[in-house]
């Protein structure tokens, strides 16, 4: 049924959604105190209970988004392509939804919302499954769906919170292989591994981001502080934020320096390789453990290496494949970058933190897929649909 | 290293494999021989055995489906799509190979050849799970692939056999997610429900085919015969073959006797509804459970609809989602058929034995998929693949 809306009716129904969500404001910002509340008495950092808190700016912008939902090319019904066999028979590919989701994530309420309408718009019903702490919140957002729905006279179901507080439950609707067609979790490995070893259904993951950035020996180096700060520095709890920094040699004691001071400014913590730390002296030795981990803080491990191979063999072995960028003037250094590297998003010249839905223009993103099969890097409604073939023929049979 | 080698490079190796195939039947039917001796020990049915057996046209055949995949186009490195941001960074899209894939099959050693060569194309390491009773061929097909590889210094390992002989050691292999990108089961429920259970990497079934044809009340009858007996007759042991049939109420009394005149002299069982039986006196009565049923044999089961809702209805509630077709001439009732069964084939005026890699111009197919992520239906080598995002920059830095 869902599948089959008329694409201006799914505007409609968005749009009345969030001239809804802006209306309800009050009722949301109460719901959210008591999940506030709840936070502060189990003893929630300042940054989480930042991330949870609801005002009226962030619902504005949560009901901007939902109208910027509305505006996207409708992703269902499209005829993908189209040919006709030498028999004559006439083969289309159309693309369909998927059916029903699952969305298993922490943090933010607005994920509630994105994922919502993401998923109204592309056909699908969709389970949520956000965190206990924003527990009332996900539910004021969630029942705002559900009532425009509802006057449309559209299963309320389409947008379902799931209620439960357990893990056990999660459990439970990870074996429905016959209900639910796809699960997508984002969030820790705890979570990550969790699903992935219990789904029965497939799984696209939205996992974690140890990002690189190489700065190679034929580097701009005014470009590359540029790049390696911001990359590490504009916003560093996120997953395409860098976590390692590869320096090539010949370059590393010119570029460290000024670089290391850069980053103190903003107060961040350098640990390194043997070579790193004689260039810069002080700072803490990067241990194995360092290579593979996504600090989401303001921490950089940096490692000296002897060449673009040596960096290439770093990001192979300790990376999650999620976006690696090198910084050169060599054209030849670059392609070869590209060409090893097997990451979802590969980048020359630029920070890290471009992988990401709306600026690679997708309008909207569902996450950043971590995974090779069906969606992998930044996710828009592309990664939310299927296909079916439609075959028309006269009378045609095989011989 | 896979990923990489050259266009050139890649066919010249399956070209090399084609013609060692060829010249190696001697060798080839000796290790078939082992197997045909073992499976008639253990009494295997003759059909089976049939299908194990390899002669020098089967080699051949195997050897010419080699050399087309060897003409396919590369799928690797392929632009799918290229744009320009509005801050200038070029972002491209660009297919890779997805890294190592499972694939577990039963049936005929060809598979094993088909399997390999595709995958091989497409850049990724494959290991190969087939069938017991083909053992001792599929070594022998495996053995040739590994020696051309070794020619050319190409890692053997890149086209592996599953040595193992139980089911447990599929067990650990499921666990594997960090060294397996995809699964591919083709085969049994007892297989499928197994490898869905176990697995912690992404699987692509490829599962069966509960394939209905609707007679609809304005179908041309004498076209409605043709596709419902190829659906049917054509070739019954396939998993696009038809199993059920559902005709109008309105022409099933001058369609069903000389439809089931034509199934009789083919020594087909007819089982019906009731309506059904009552046009086709003598015939057994079809159960809930044959409407469920992929008898992948020499039986049908009818039922007689009230109009095309309830033939819908009826696909919806126990088909497997894989081929479905329509007889009208009614093109509104077509489209409206091909707008609710969300089939991964749907088709209008032709016979289900159409939906298949090779009929679609794949070139080739590694299978149907019955999944709805990744790939759905009949699965080319675009099926074996992922893709990266390149972005490229002039220092390009996030604000």
């Amino acid at each position: 049924m869902l599948a089959e809306l008329p694409r201006e009716l799914k505007q409609k129904i968005l749009r009345e959604t969030a001239r809804r969500l802006n209306r309800s404001s009050d009722l949301m910002m109460k719901a959210n105190q008591k999940d506030l509340r709840i936070a502060k008495r189990m003893g929630l950092s300042s940054a989480m209970i930042d991330r949870l808190k609801l005002d009226s700016k962030r619902i504005g912008q949560m009901a901007k988004a939902i109208f910027d939902v509305a505006k996207l090319p409708d992703p269902i019904g499209q005829e993908l392509k189209s040919w006709r066999r030498p028999n004559g028979l006439r083969i289309s590919k159309v693309t369909v939804p998927l059916g029903v989701i699952l969305i298993i994530y922490e943090s933010r309420p607005n994920v509630t919302s994105e994922c919502a309408s993401l998923c109204f718009k592309s056909g699908n019903a969709v389970l949520l499954r956000g965190g206990r702490e924003a527990f009332h919140s996900n539910q004021a957002i969630a029942r705002i769906y559900r009532e425009v729905l509802k006057r449309y006279r559209i299963p309320q179901a389409s947008v379902s919170l799931v209620p439960v507080r357990d893990r056990r439950a999660i459990d439970e609707l990870l074996r429905l292989e016959d209900l639910i067609n796809l699960v997508i979790p984002r969030g820790g490995a705890g979570l990550i591994r969790r699903v992935v070893r219990r789904a029965r259904m497939p799984v696209i993951k939205h996992y974690h981001g140890v990002c690189h950035v190489y700065i190679d020996r034929e580097a701009d180096l005014e470009m590359a502080l540029n790049i390696a700060f911001n990359a590490k520095c504009q916003r560093p709890g996120v997953c395409n934020a860098m976590e390692t920094l590869l320096v090539h040699r010949a370059v590393a004691s010119q570029f460290l320096p000024p670089y290391a001071a850069m980053l103190r400014r903003e107060g961040c913590e350098i640990r390194g390789d043997q070579a790193t730390r004689r260039i810069l002296p002080g700072i803490k030795k990067a241990t194995e453990k360092d290579w593979r981990t996504e600090y989401l803080d303001r921490i950089l491990s940096i490692r000296v290496v002897n060449h673009v191979d040596q960096a290439i063999e770093h990001i192979q072995n300790y990376g999650s494949a999620h976006t690696d960028s090198i910084v050169t003037r060599n054209k030849k250094t670059a392609e070869k970058f590209v060409a090893k590297v097997d990451s979802s998003s590969v980048m020359v010249n630029a920070s890290t933190r471009f992988s990401d839905g709306n600026e690679y223009g997708f309008g909207a993103e569902i996450g950043i897929s971590t995974d090779k099969v069906h969606a992998r890097g930044p996710m828009g409604l592309e990664g939310l649909i299927s296909y079916k073939y439609v075959v028309r023929g006269r009378g045609h049979i095989r011989t």
